[in-house]
């Protein structure tokens, strides 16, 4: 056990990539990492070894010292109306491929209603041959389902599609720019369960979606696909939805834009055609540069970003490094993700942490022996359609500077000689 | 689409149990689930639709009405030390593979440490050419590994090792007889990479793994499985590990006994053999009916759970519902899960939700159509290494009731007249 033999060290790509099987494989053994240091004395004792720790407690919190690992958002327009936006989850300070439930990102219309479970409703209606109204308690005897799955804002990502200049305010980041996406374990009934059940009209080939909240946000999704993989779901992350995100009801249309998984769901009608609702017309379709429209393209493309480094979370002095990131497609698996060390001149493959799952996050890894020197950082994913992520400058060849929606470009990190991480446009 | 078949109805086994296929492929078209009712006027318009909800929040909280769904635990016999015992997850209200970590159980010996990760040190030293002290920093550079896995207490489910007559206080459930059972993903160092920086002399065959608390909880790792799959995890479930599931630094030795996959992780020191600790001479070896005892029997064999019905969340009235549980196996992957509603006269299997993984949480379901006559529910899980839980009668035949380590055997739950579950030794 003791005559490993050293890993290999040669390049993958430029800029000192490395080979990815390095950090799956034999281990570091001879990599003499700067960052350990050789123990010549025995260990203090620290003072919370020296008396009884805290009690048991109901439900866990993090620890006080991680307190930067928040949500964040920015400010309404309107004062009085504290709920409308979006906040954010903070990837830098994440691993892995599951989102913790309190960092979720939030996007609401209308803020976060506060329903009683025991009133609320569900209603299946319009072209059914039995129109049926649910509690929570009734779909809680149901038949379900449990997936892992991303759910990710349509706009998230829209910065990368702005013009060069960046805007004033605190530096764009993994979580300004990327935040509204995340990934969880979602558990609930299959919708077509209950569309079976409701008995569906030949004539019906959509659905329209409803929530609870105020804004009565609202959408039109495919009967195929609500037939598909549309869940009604009860739980998130093993627990009920936490409220920001649809408690007790919403639906997980998995790979869709992120508003037709509609929160607090209330209300799911059968119709002929969509009905053309205020975040399905005026919103969330893909303003081209011809000045025409994408209208209903629902799955969101294939993307990857790096999240450390990133910015914020930099280097500490030349040496190894893991860059670390997460993948993910609206259509399926991730088939591979490339990383370039050199604005991409040349390009490694990373390794991808197992279970790569459909139409969730699979983590991407890849050693890298910085140099000290500036670098560029990309990161390329594709998945099992052949889609590949599109540098910056083809999606903006495509679709000019108002597409703020699915945008799925490159995202570029540059790091100067310091180790520090910002967006650049290359 | 409105022309699915109707789906199989025939039973699969006895007192009602349903082929496990129709809660996944055709749906439940014809089945008139009683829980469903006709609508037959529009839904009323709820007070939390009418008005804008509450505002974003940097970190987010269950629903109040959830506000049953925590983890309990039995007050410690000795007042002064409050954070001595164990914490259980409440699986009843629990649904999926990941258990959310401010539900995760804690077993502490001396409480739950408040540790500044600026200040935690992890040394490795013994037998190995060059001792190495990490701080939490340095270790964040390291290559990074994420798996989903259980941890599981060894002494979690003993009440079963227990004698017939069941204890004063409330009547046990899933969360008091199961409750030291939780799943998580988890990203950290894999062990062996900073062995192989250390350098292990070929004297070594063991490790001792020592926490940061007050109780300096230890115990004693064969090398072998510390080099084979054991991390050093800095995060659970995507986010920093929580304080009492052993922030900054835990040892995840994947399917082992709860307590080796140490807490507050600060020491490891490779030795030539175990070290004989506390916890694993006094405590955490079976005691065998021959009063001979197992020592260091390390991976917590094949066991499953029925948590939907189980005591507190029973049935209302007859009719169909879903039997939801979980199993999972030290020692790989689940193979298959049955599940019986006679009292193990008669056995269908279940359905199991992907992934499959290795030494994690595997939900079962299983669709029953229940007369509303009393009924034992039972499952039996089988691990891919051909591992079959025991029946209670057989396992205490061979430990007898001393054993309260290990426990396996399969657990009974007793369905009443009115729907009530309840344990019951058959």
């Amino acid at each position: 056990m003791s005559k490993r033999p050293a890993p290999p060290l040669e390049p993958a790509a430029g800029n000192g990539l490395l080979d990815r099987r390095l950090f799956l494989g034999a281990g570091l053994a001879g990599a003499a990492l700067s960052s350990a240091g050789a123990a010549a004395e025995p260990l203090a004792v620290p003072p919370w070894s020296l008396a009884p720790g805290a009690p048991f407690n109901a439900y866990g919190s993090p620890s006080k010292f991680e307190a930067p690992a928040v949500r964040k958002w920015v400010p309404p327009i309107n004062p009085a109306t504290p709920g409308i936006g979006a906040s954010r989850t903070p990837h830098a300070m994440l691993e892995g491929m599951i989102t913790p439930s309190g960092l979720h990102f939030e996007r609401s219309h209308a803020g976060v209603p506060a329903i009683d479970p025991a009133q609320h409703r569900l209603a299946i209606h319009g072209l059914v041959r039995q129109p049926l109204v649910f509690t929570v308690e009734a779909l809680s005897r149901y038949p379900m389902t449990s997936r892992i799955a991303f759910v990710e804002c349509g706009g998230n990502s829209g910065f990368l599609s702005q013009p060069l200049a960046q805007p004033p305010g605190p530096p764009p980041d993994a979580q300004s720019i990327h935040g509204l996406l995340s990934c969880s374990e979602w558990t609930g009934v299959k919708l077509s369960t209950l569309l079976d059940e409701a008995g569906i009209d030949p004539r019906a080939h959509w659905i329209y979606a409803e929530g609870a909240d105020s804004a009565g946000m609202s959408r039109s999704i495919p009967l195929a696909k609500a037939m598909e993989d549309t869940l009604v779901c009860l739980y998130q992350n093993g627990e009920r939805i936490r409220p920001e995100n649809g408690y007790p009801l919403r639906l997980l249309v998995p790979g869709y834009s992120g508003n037709m998984n509609v929160k607090w769901l209330r209300r799911i009608k059968l119709v002929a055609g969509p009905v053309m609702t205020k975040d399905e017309t005026s919103k969330y379709t893909v303003l081209l540069a011809s000045g025409k429209a994408w209208q209903f393209v629902f799955p969101l493309e294939v993307k990857s970003l790096i999240t450390r480094p990133s910015p914020g979370a930099g280097l500490k002095g030349p040496g190894y490094y893991e860059i670390s990131g997460m993948a993910w497609s609206g259509n399926g698996r991730i088939k591979t993700v490339e990383v370039s060390a050199d604005g991409g001149a040349s390009w490694a493959p990373a390794a991808l942490a197992e279970p790569i799952l459909p139409k969730a996050v699979t983590r991407f890894r890849m050693p890298w022996n910085w140099s000290g020197a500036p670098a560029v950082l990309q990161s390329r994913a594709a998945d099992e359609t052949g889609m590949v992520q599109p540098s910056r400058a083809a999606m903006l060849a495509e679709r000019g500077m108002r597409g703020q929606y699915h945008v799925n470009c490159i995202q570029s990190w540059g790091i100067n000689d310091k180790g520090e991480a910002a967006n650049v446009f290359v």
